[in-house]
């Protein structure tokens, strides 16, 4: 297919949500946009936010204060009040069914993430969103990862697909809260992949330059949240230092330990202590410290042996220094791999496709993603999957205040990935016998 | 004097402040009690706000988003907005004065602190203001060193004072942001100590039990704040981790190393990293991370040796990960001795007074006070000072979250430094030769 | 080939040199064994220690004392007198060659290591060497990475080449100081490799069970020792602390970050502090450290990042601790990968014997060789050459305390690659061509 | 008394003892020679080594093989064997009776260290001891405190005491192994103090130049020896990093901790970890690890408040890291005060004596020693004790490498404590009604 028609659209799309990052289960606005968008187009089913979700399986939701915080901002940016009703609470994201019309055949879907980072944009004036007016409107947020493409890629892709006859039926799935590995089971238990025989889900970036597809990623690192909380007790710092319980020492001593857990003979481990606080007050020795983290694995093992060491150097850390220590294992997320058959349609989509220069059969990723989840849910029933790289320029790594998209790769993805899921459709895969 | 009549109105008013603790240069609500009570009184002259100050010699004050969003606090708490107009931009604290009515004769002061610090208070309900009622409305701030107390004892000092008759004049003054040692020195250059011949401050408790005073407190310790913000560079934790330049790990080495500093066997020395955080999100390598906290010393070289040290350590755990560093100094205090002659008439009415079970001339401080610039500002000009301890039995130690003050030895400070005073105001002490 | 008949000698002379294990360049008794044993088999040429070697490149040699200290000790042993003096100054090892008497043809050559290293072996009863009384004689001193059996297998293979006939010659090389990555480069550069077509290396266990073969390993991490002193101040701990510069607390902060640098998305890094001092007395500040260790990569590009950044982190950790530090980077061995030529000959040899149960083709080290300088010379000069591993059941890891070898292993290892020498021999293989 | 006329023998007898520096419990040829000039001046009663010991009492003393080695450097060097042979297993030390010949009266005593430290000498050319050909003969050891002018103090007091009459007796004690706190509870325990109603210890230096004494010494801080062994898991480093279990990583992460344990508010504490060592080779994960330390405090209780914070640092760090440790409390030894009647002759013969110009009458140690168990004991049982110092001009500080005596105080050191042991004998002091 040719998205030329769609290109102004997506892009502006793309800008709209550039500028209104919002973290994981905070995405109203982003949702808001997104089921208008999809409603305009007219798909024969529209599943919003609680609707596409198996509730209770919702990791990493904040508290209701931030979740009020971020719906108020929504209302006040201008999002559809009726539609933002229907989100409250944490609840976003949407899904989108498109019936083919060419009478019974498989189940294609395509999954894209939504969310935004806590992290602050570069107001640098070489950075394109600065240049262009579309920088980040939430001062300390910012779509650092490109998921802002992302759900523009969905909704082209919703569009090409409604616009095509083929059989069975084709489903686009807009999932919230991927940073925080807190959407992809909610959206895996929720029985709308039940029958799904073929998935695709796609990223764009992961340093391939735009004009590069891989048509099947594989070596996602399984990634499990880790949460500290060190509980000392304070004391005057000139007056009674000794009666204190140092909680940012005992942190400290953890956060070292951490970062230098022996590395695994058997593969890659990652470790991070990304966001850290502890203490009150220059004068008081700390009562009181917090490590948000991270670890992962090559493997669901290496994760775990990371895991299980973080929990022993977090655990003495804070028996050395008195302290207390609750630990907490957030979501989790599974290794993945990508089938052959889907790969085979997206590579040769890919090398059909004139805005494309080169197509990588596989690559690694070297980093997690929660579409492991729908990933592994789709083929323990039978289906194949597979995580399509959809390469961009990006001038920062993924994650900086300089990230950004090269947006002409959108239209690459969009039509790569239509091409990809109506050529299974067409051909009525049987994904059962040809995993 | 007997101070029985004031009882139930001072604890009423300490009970008051409690529950409203402010920060440094945010006492807003507290500075407008406190002038209610002395235009109540009629007092002969009152200096509000920054009328009391030396505007530009206040220290570590606050931005003005928090000094605003106090402000709008202390209002919607019910304070005199007139009162609070007068205060805007972080302009607390007052200065009250006495005249005698019995002639010429030196003037004499009393200086108590009024701030609250950045604390949660206990919710146990064994904690007396739980169980009274008056717990703090302003959670995650709490009065944990006595300060309402001090404010308190400052009110009815004055009404003592107002109702005597005795030569010279007398004033007290309410000294704001002692905690962040930002205070001091916008009182001790206001001039208003310029005429003052003898002065005394207080504080309760420093772990002397109610019944007992300390004449003259010795040995504060020198004190300086300290900043460090360190900037590195995030980074996918999982997929690049080698290109982040890690600013927690520069901040968890500094904090191990600035405990470790060597002691000084000069005497004592003191470090807290009493307020950090960093980072941004558990799967980005943090890009920044800060720290704040004190140093102190027995005397001011061995403060300036320990702050030397940590900027040492600091900078290299910078250099060590790759990151650059900013370090503040920030308010520092001196060291201070307090004068035999003020100690004498404070041990005297000590002695004479029947709450008083314990008299000790003089004690260790231990700790750092910002009192003592203005205790050297007076020496400085050939006047006395001395610092004297009332004591309280308090059940949590000074800035924990279960300090309290024993209401009763509200009433012993009152006596005791109304008395000391009036005894210096009419025996007309010659200060200077007095030294 | 059968080996049988050479069980008993083999295993009494791998028994032999289990007892007198000899660290890098102190191979003296082990050296004289050998070529006692040789010369008992008459080999075409026999090149002795400094014969063997380029002095010149030699890496990592102890000083003279240990030296001599080692020499004197061979020669209490009982070794031969006139072959240590050939030997002194840290000259060991020995080439053998045989003519394989069936015309010309191409030269394949073998390499064994012989060094034991530095670590105490396990008194406990169930430790095979124990049982049989042949534990280390030189306590604090172990063959615990099986370079015992090594040179029994070299033996046994020279024995079995002794006894053929073939086109062309063969070479056994038995190398020193392989732990210490000290003699690779010494043989390497010896010229005695330029003339070698085909080259076998082998080793034993790397957790392969006994009857297990690898025909060709891959994967060596390049490897870099690393050696850090750090200088510092003494002073009376107790008396005086503050004038002393800290060179221990320097030392644990290094150690504490090595640990901790960043893991790279590129590939596996490893980093140790293996054997580390400090300080004089309890009651003296340390004004001395020292660290030896090591970095790995997957790469040399991999390997240098880690080394780059331990030296940051060391000299910073000096900085910090108002410490100098001497950095020194030791030898250094890159990475390899086997041939497919010599891989198929191994693999053929194996497979077509009956001590082997399994044959992988290939297995990753994860660790590293100096043999890869020898294959990288052989490689450079248009040979080819392949790493092998014999399985064999060790009940310890390699480098812990209760490794032993199982010694039927030894037959498989000289079987094997005396089949694959010849093999290749009797080929006539044209190595330029086949690389 | 004159005490020049000793001046070139006690010179050369310091110069000789420098030359021999010998770690605790191995002074055999200190011994040797003390007992050697003893005999020459024909004592009383000379009781050596064991004679002269507690012997269970000792604390920190080496292992045999220690012992051996430096007996046998003794007997190398020449001393006498006849006395070494009493000396052998450690039993080093001397106590001298001189019968003062004028009827009854009391009993003084003089106690005097004689241990050299674990420390390399300066090779400057400035240092006086390389200078003038007397450095260290014993590479890695050193009298950097003194101790070999002590020696040389207690054989000219013996002699003066020899060549004078008083009522009663005078003692002069030799004791071993102080800087281990070794020798102190052997000679408290051993009977020989039961009589002694007065007496004097000695050091020089401690930053009082020559010229200067101080009359009795008081702040000593309580002292307690820590070892701490780290039992781990070895593994290969590069191959299986994650089976180490790592001793040094584990060592590491206390010593940063021990350093950072909290200052106390009841006064001075200390501690030290001053000789470490762990690992074996580069390449192998370490499984073992030793630290040999010490805590002080200003009083014992806060000695005890380090000690226990340390090993509460000393095991979690282990845990963390999934080792074992034992930990080791050595020798310690209490505070002491000097008593006024003992002080106050000293400070009449140091005023009394033309080559002492300034007199103290008290001073601050800041540090330990183990003349506290005689003192105490002494004190314990009625009697009477002074710490006395003797100023020397030292280049370097105490344990230092350069530190050195300036050699005309030992001459002020002999004169002023032979007078203050005469006066007291003179006056017959009754120790018991003057405490």
């Amino acid at each position: 297919m040719d998205a030329t028609p769609y290109q102004d659209e997506l892009v502006s799309l793309r800008r709209e949500l550039h500028r209104h990052p919002e973290p994981a289960w905070c995405e109203y606005y982003t949702t808001a946009r997104i089921v208008e968008e999809l409603e305009a187009l007219g798909v024969d089913e529209l599943l919003v936010g609680p609707e596409a979700l198996a509730t209770d399986a919702r990791q990493a939701v904040p508290d209701e204060a931030t979740l009020a915080e971020w719906l108020e901002r929504a209302r006040e940016t201008g999002a559809d009040r009726t539609i933002l009703d229907r989100l409250a609470g944490g609840h976003t994201g949407a899904i989108a069914t498109v019936e083919g019309g060419d009478g019974p055949g498989p189940t294609v879907a395509l999954r894209v993430d939504i969310d935004g980072l806590p992290r602050a944009e570069s107001t640098d004036d070489e950075h394109a969103p600065v240049q262009g007016g579309f920088r980040s409107d939430h001062e300390g947020y910012m779509h650092a990862c490109g998921h802002d493409a992302h759900a523009a890629i969905g909704i082209g892709v919703a569009r090409a697909l409604s616009e095509a006859t083929f059989p069975g039926r084709a489903k686009v799935i807009f999932q919230p809260a991927e940073e925080q590995i807190g959407g992809g089971p909610a959206i895996a238990e929720s029985g709308h992949l039940d029958d799904v025989d073929a998935l695709l889900a796609v990223h764009v970036g992961l340093d391939h330059p735009t004009g590069e597809v891989v048509a099947g990623v594989d070596g996602f690192l399984a990634v499990s949240h880790l949460e500290a909380t060190f509980h000392g007790e304070g004391a005057h710092a000139g007056g009674r230092p000794e009666q204190g319980r140092n909680a940012v020492q005992a942190m400290a001593t953890a956060i070292q330990n951490l970062y230098g857990i022996a590395r695994h003979s058997d593969g890659a481990t990652r470790i991070n202590a990304g966001d850290v606080a502890g203490g009150s007050a220059p004068n008081v020795i700390p009562d009181r410290a917090h490590v948000a983290g991270e670890v992962r694995g090559e493997t669901t093992a290496l994760m775990e042996y990371t895991r299980d060491r973080a929990d022993q150097v977090i655990s003495s850390a804070a028996t050395m220094h008195d302290c207390e220590v609750e630990i907490e294992h957030g979501s989790e997320a599974p290794s993945a791999e990508s089938d052959d058959l889907p790969r085979g349609y997206v590579s040769e989509a890919a090398q059909g496709n004139d805005r494309v220069e080169t197509v990588l059969e596989s690559d690694s990723l070297g980093g997690s993603e929660d579409a492991a989840f729908l990933m592994q849910r789709v083929q323990d029933r039978g289906g194949v999957a597979a995580y399509v790289g959809v390469g961009t320029d990006h001038p920062g790594g993924h994650h900086t205040a300089t990230f950004d998209v090269d947006e002409p790769s959108i239209l690459v993805g969009v039509e790569v990935l239509a091409d990809a899921l109506l050529g299974m459709a067409n051909d009525e895969i049987d994904a059962e016998s040809a995993t």
